[in-house]
């Protein structure tokens, strides 16, 4: 055993968090109760939607959060006090969290998830939770964005374990492009883990490691039933495909010859004259299975040449979030504790006085609806609310863009459902994991609420992140307050 | 206690691995010979050099490779027979591993790691060999690269954990950095782990937990002797470093006031303004650190304005390799035990017979040396041989292009380095693994040996990654023999 496989994930956390609780203990502010937000400003990939995932894991670090002995002896050996230590030993999380479901549709500007704990727990769990939300977030997105192009028939697996950054990687991001849509995986862990269906026969190297691809294919076939031959790895149409039909051919109803591979090449041409290969040899029915490199931008393009591409298998460009592989999610303080033991909310501007409302944090305890129209069943928008202000169903509703204002509508004949689940409630955990086939169906029945202008790829409409009246007004308020203070 | 916790990660691969080595396995060629080389093509980041990581982890992971009774199980239920389970079971890393050292120079196209077993376990291995190696080699040539901007006084400083892609990423992303010469991190964990120096103090929700900016610095000073304060949570040089400079003056000799930290607006302009401030009053051994969204290319242009920047804190753009988020380094088999227990050379050239020899694997048993100019002490290149083809140092070396071999030259009087270490040997660990320190010393005294026309971040020159006469003419042959049985 090496040093590092009896290691505890509750120092999962950047050294400045250590310090600023020990501070708050020393100083008797660690109990106040702080509310955090954590959200991202920005959709990536400039889609029009994102995909909330990262929950699970969430839940499962913060019920298992303690410090080990381990843990312990490192930071004492860092210099940390006996005291200080003995408050880490019984350091358990004994906060409240409320957040989005996995799999739900999600935008800039609202709070995902919501911590309202002890400042000292709240601070400590802030970059584990920031992590694991960041990634997965990301994948689910870049996965349901992936799978707005492969169009209903098209099944999309993911490849991407090899070039995942690191193990954890892997195995979530897995999860999180199941939760986007991803119809199977390669990877067998992310499957015994969390039974999500695989799949994969052989690579490069098996037909390498027999004298002839024939042999190859052949050897396969006799110990499988499922057969999927990868054709590229001599010469695509002269080798690969015609070794594969003739395989078939030979193991007739003792194997399902269910396609063929193409890992390189322009797939565009080899996908349509393998197709018409193998239709001509009379197997119709056989898959075309294409990968390498793929992504919406070329899965886009290969469809309008008309390839011949029934499952696309995604490796690097989704397990990465390769165009922009991290989210930006942040943690920030919006209400604390005073000394007076009543909630004071709290802003953070930044190092210039700029006015710019969107990179300011927005104050307060807030709750996020999302507005549906119950004629069309379209959603309006999500609305944030400060916390007991609640969106009157029976009266208009006036939204307006937060920066913006000018842009605004007013709402009849609508539902609003809060978007916020409990999760845990003074540190009990109440709610329980959906399945991961529930998950990838809520997310896909929420689909329907978006308008087409929202879901296309590029240049998606902005759907609406709105602030209720009070919560605006409490935002320029504080805004000012600040900007007051150093205007001398 | 859920579902993932008592994980092994034995099954940390492609479902087509298992489904190959079952192949193998029912055909009695699981035991043969086999060697793979794992590199990659391309240089990431545009790039003069890498710098490899990522074999502490693969040592780990082959001296604990084996299937849990739970790995088991997941196989059994998703139809795999017993008698195949029952050699998996049994099965642990019987082969040979050649890597090159953590920290090491390293360079497209040549093998940075060989791995010679039995077929079925080099196969089984790939995926997470690959996972290991091409994420943390990436982030090691990150730093290495970002290093190489901060300049000889200009530290270095992970903050990356809460953007990293997952826990895994984060850990040993941080490790990584450290091995490209980054000199501290705020990851706690990777303190903990591998003795990582750490560092960091505190965030704005402290700053917004107090009443006052200037409440906040007095309370963390009363119970830090270190202390660097962030200034920019509500003003930067109307609040924060005023603030600061005046916490520093009341508590004179009781703190140790180390400086301050930007981490929005304009650095180049606000480190400037705040190293007059600091100065003026008297600190003038203060750092000042900067933060926010930095990489490569923003810390140049810093620099070139002549921002006052001591520490400069990259996050996100380091731990994702943000521009180039996956190396895309391969695990290719170049030779295997044929029917007559003979070794054969392999190749894979692809679906185009485009002649394309940079695509194209380069076939048999290898070794990595690294020609030393004996009189200038720097490396002329890397040359590849056919294993037992040893580089006479008493001779002419006669290194060219293995694509345009019209560019060669002559070399005399050098050294030849046999870059591999032997890591196992039949299945046993023959490495010691070096301390860290000892990696990044090692990654540090090699940079003198390439040229700066290689190490410059823009436009690098190309480092030479040659093949021997004997090594070239046996791709070029192989080439030409798979060429031939398909030119009919």
């Amino acid at each position: 055993m090496t040093r590092y496989e009896d290691d505890s994930l509750s120092l999962h956390t950047d050294l400045y968090q250590v310090n600023m609780v020990e501070t708050y203990w020393r100083s008797g502010m660690h109990t106040r109760n702080a509310v955090f937000d954590l959200y991202f400003r920005e959709l990536p990939f400039g889609n029009g939607f994102g995909v909330f995932a990262g929950l699970e894991r969430v839940v499962n670090f913060l019920e298992n959060f303690r410090m080990t002995e381990e843990d312990l002896a490192y930071l004492r050996e860092a210099g940390y006090g006996e005291d200080f230590l003995s408050y880490l030993e019984e350091l358990r999380f004994t906060g409240s969290v409320y957040a989005m479901k996995e799999g739900e549709l999600v935008f800039g500007n609202e709070p995902l998830l919501k911590v309202e704990a002890p400042l000292g727990e709240a601070q400590l769990i802030e970059t584990a939770l920031l992590n694991m939300v960041n990634y997965q977030t990301l994948i689910a997105t870049k996965a349901a964005r992936i799978k707005q192009v492969t169009g209903g028939n098209g099944r999309a697996m993911d490849f991407g374990l090899r070039r995942a950054q690191e193990l954890d990687a892997g195995l979530w991001g897995s999860r999180a492009a199941f939760v986007g849509g991803f119809e199977v995986t390669s990877n067998v862990r992310a499957g015994k883990v969390f039974g999500l269906p695989t799949a994969g026969t052989h690579a490069h190297s098996m037909v390498q490691a027999c004298e002839t691809e024939y042999e190859a294919f052949k050897m396969y076939a006799e110990h499988h039933t499922d057969c999927v031959f990868l054709v590229d790895t001599y010469d695509t149409l002269r080798s690969g495909v015609p070794n594969a039909i003739k395989v078939a051919e030979e193991m007739g109803e003792n194997i399902r010859f269910k396609g063929v591979r193409l890992d390189s090449g322009d797939l565009a041409y080899l996908s349509k004259e393998a197709r018409r290969m193998l239709d001509e040899a009379g197997f119709t029915d056989t898959q075309i299975i294409a990968s390498g490199d793929l992504d919406e931008y070329t899965i886009t393009n290969l469809k309008s040449q008309g390839a011949e591409i029934d499952t696309w298998g995604i490796g690097t460009k989704l397990i990465t979030g390769y165009d922009q592989p991290a989210l930006g999610a942040v943690y920030k303080l919006v209400a604390i504790e005073g000394d007076n033991a009543r909630m004071r909310d709290t802003m953070k501007i930044g190092a210039k006085k700029s006015g710019n409302l969107e990179k300011m944090t927005t104050p307060g305890v807030k709750n996020v609806y999302r507005i549906i129209n119950t004629e069309n069943k379209r959603s309006e928008g999500d609305y944030v609310t400060l916390a007991g202000e609640e969106p009157n169903e029976q009266e208009e509703l006036h939204m307006f863009h937060p920066v913006h204002t000018y842009i605004s509508k007013k709402v009849r004949n609508f539902k609003a459902v809060n978007l916020h689940e409990t999760i845990f409630k003074d540190g009990k955990l109440v709610y329980s994991l959906p399945s991961m086939a529930d998950i990838q169906a809520y997310m896909q029945s929420n689909l329907p609420l978006l308008w087409e202008e929202y879901k296309r790829s590029l240049n998606p409409e902005e759907y609406p992140v709105d602030l209720s009246p009070k919560c605006w007004e409490n935002k320029v308020q504080k805004m000012h307050e600040i900007q007051n203070e150093f205007s001398q």
